[in-house]
């Protein structure tokens, strides 16, 4: 088999074969195909598309590139969650503990965050103590003594997805259904998980910008998932603010403690019920509820103290700091140091997540290059959300630093400046938009 | 400027800017821009296009990548032509002479061929003391004293045209009417043609299978050779069978010979007689003469002598041999070693030239990699053409190889079984297709 041939047949619209697929995966992966060549054929999955099979068979091939989790140790059928990424999200840290409530256990392998879009280990890892990176053979030990257990150390875990990622990156191909959609899943199926819940969020703090193009996304995986035998359900939700009340390391895992303890704010209990809900079906631990029954009694536990209960096993468990008072210990305490007070009188009509995101990036909270150290005390609080009323000068959010950062004055002006951009403000009321757009299995 | 911003604009279907395209070939040109985005944005071009402005500005910008040849020693408008290539195809060793006799002078910088498209270089090279590779200082010396000069010397003309093109080869992207436009013409302009003929060939023998793919490449390179201040024609030959009466190098450089004696074949005659005119023509140099009574003066000149003279200096000028009785000295005499016959009774409907081509690099005639050597006396004849009624046995055509070639014979039977593939037959008569399809100015 030749590669052009295969770049030719994309090239001309055709199907590739799986034979085809099989041999690009292993060609990326053994680097017997040279970069230039992969990065053609991207180019032409990204204009001309992938079928169903195709996706599927790409799928596949990149999850056996390396190293399959093997789950057998999990009681019931390994289930497992992925975001497609937003501001804010700090949905893992509470559905984790809310489905062990339920018997589901959870194997937690997750990233660091680049750019924007904060990653679930650098949020742990904020907590005082927390071992994120935990070797392999300990999971077994941690899923029995407390239903869960999350890392960050995930060595060789579809090395062919790296290899196309990090290509996709520099030659503008990232943003393509079936390339995400493969990426995704790949590392879901490798990773051991036999059933899927997908977050697949939408707006201007996420990758799909519309809900069309957040369904899009969600049937290819759901597709996918199904050709793959994985049960697999996306519930779509709504990115176009920063979810909840806090962006950052420190400070969102605040916002989880104070969600654990019945002070949560509306949209993070509603998106962490629904996706628990869903997990705990597909893993079959729901017993007789399910639909609206399975949810409610999600967000009861979510907030009556069960969930609170397990998620102190978790930290604990992993070496986490907890005080007498039941809070957390965080490695640095978040200094509020401004607040930004609202230039208009009106109704919040928009707060665009994606100016949130790089406006705490520049505090500190994420990094732009791989080898940036984080702040985990930087981050913004949201006072107001889209939809409520505002005076002239009431504050709309606030931004934090580490208690002891040195960090440049000046820095927290030129963020000011930027995030007022963010909002947008109406003099007629504004609906608030659902959290939860669509479920879709 | 950043070239992921380059390729996500043209992934997006967006017109690129002059200051992009210059961007980017400078990139390909210095080497700062690697090979994977290169090729990701040439398979966006590929697949989303691109305008007769972007055409141009990235033609202007390969040629201006490397030496840009001044023509300025030439008396009149320098004027070229280039043939997108075919089987057979020996119009450049005769429209060279024949223009002469008008006074219009040539510097005809030309290639050696790979695959099954021949290359002028090889063809003059057959002729023996032929001197080919001609030094840059010594045109001007050639030029005034025969009006003619041809070199494959041509060694850093359009250099991000030869980045492009190795990487195209190996990419999937050489068929895209913008990137073989701007590659030919980019060459046409660097070499110092201030007017160009085009001769687009088409069929199963040429790179444009179609009538309408060959119009539109045509098309393309007018408006560019316009844009940017070149007076460019086009004539679209037909090459769904082999020009003329052979193929191989020095059977070829024969058929130049019998042509300019008179006994050429009529699709020969009739071709270069076309290009040559409006060569001529695009020369200033046709004074009372134009349209048909231009191409029937070009056809007597190419037939009576009067080229013949000119051929003569040419050959002599640049070391060739000629004997005593008029005829070229080839380095190689092709011995003619085996007849095929024809299978069928009936008219021939087809020779694919694309499996003739073929045929003759398996006898020795051209090369699969760059670093093979040749059989300048390899080549096939052809005894009937398309339209011609044979009976079962007559001689369709013959192979030969170099007099003291010791390949191996098994291959000539090889051969044989391939090349019956190339005829069709019809018991109906068939039309003969005119060599010219037409002409676009």
């Amino acid at each position: 088999m030749n590669i052009v041939d295969v770049i030719l047949d994309k090239r001309y619209g055709r199907e590739l074969s799986d034979e085809q697929i099989q041999f690009f995966i292993d060609g990326v992966t053994d680097k017997s195909i040279p970069d230039y060549q992969i990065s053609a054929l991207l180019m032409a999955i990204v204009l001309n598309g992938m079928s169903e099979r195709e996706m599927t068979t790409m799928t596949l091939a990149m999850a056996a590139s390396g190293q399959q989790n093997d789950l057998s140790y999990v009681d019931g059928i390994p289930v497992d969650k992925h975001s497609t990424g937003g501001v804010g999200d700090k949905i893992t840290p509470l559905v984790m503990p809310l489905c062990a409530t339920f018997g589901v256990q959870s194997v937690k392998l997750s990233g660091r965050g680049l750019g924007f879009t904060g990653g679930t280990v650098d949020k742990f890892e904020s907590i005082d103590g927390f071992q994120i990176e935990v070797p392999q053979e300990k999971f077994p030990e941690l899923v029995k003594a407390t239903g869960m257990v999350i890392s960050g150390q995930t060595p060789d875990l579809a090395p062919a997805d790296k290899v196309l990622y990090a290509l996709r990156d520099v030659t503008g191909t990232v943003d393509s259904i079936p390339l995400i959609a493969s990426s995704i899943m790949s590392k879901k199926i490798a990773g051991g998980a036999k059933a899927i819940v997908l977050d697949v969020t939408c707006g201007s703090g996420a990758f799909m910008k519309t809900p069309e193009r957040a369904r899009e996304l969600a049937e290819a995986m759901i597709k996918i998932g199904n050709l793959a035998g994985r049960k697999t359900i996306a519930v779509i939700t709504d990115m176009d603010q920063p979810l909840g009340r806090t962006c950052g390391n420190a400070l969102e895992m605040m916002e989880v403690f104070e969600t654990l303890i019945g002070k949560g704010a509306p949209d993070v209990v509603e998106v962490a019920s629904v996706i628990a809900a869903n997990m705990v079906e597909l893993a079959g631990k729901n017993g007789d509820l399910t639909g609206d029954a399975l949810v409610e009694e999600c967000k009861k536990r979510l907030v009556n103290g069960e969930a609170l209960e397990k998620y102190y096993e978790l930290i604990i468990a992993q070496g986490g700091q907890v005080m007498p008072n039941g809070a957390p210990v965080y490695k640095v305490k978040p200094f509020e140091e401004i607040r930004v007070t609202s230039p208009e009188t009106g109704y919040i009509s928009g707060i665009k997540a994606d100016v949130v995101g790089h406006a705490s990036v520049m505090l500190g909270a994420g990094r732009v290059t791989k080898e940036d150290n984080i702040d985990y005390g930087a981050g913004i609080s949201f006072y107001r959300k889209v939809g409520d009323y505002v005076r002239r000068g009431d504050v709309l959010c606030s931004f934090s630093r580490g208690e002891n950062s040195d960090a440049d004055e000046g820095v927290l002006y030129d963020v000011m400046e930027y995030i007022l951009d963010a909002y947008s403000f109406s003099t007629e009321p504004v609906e608030k938009k659902p959290s939860i757009i669509d479920i879709i299995r």
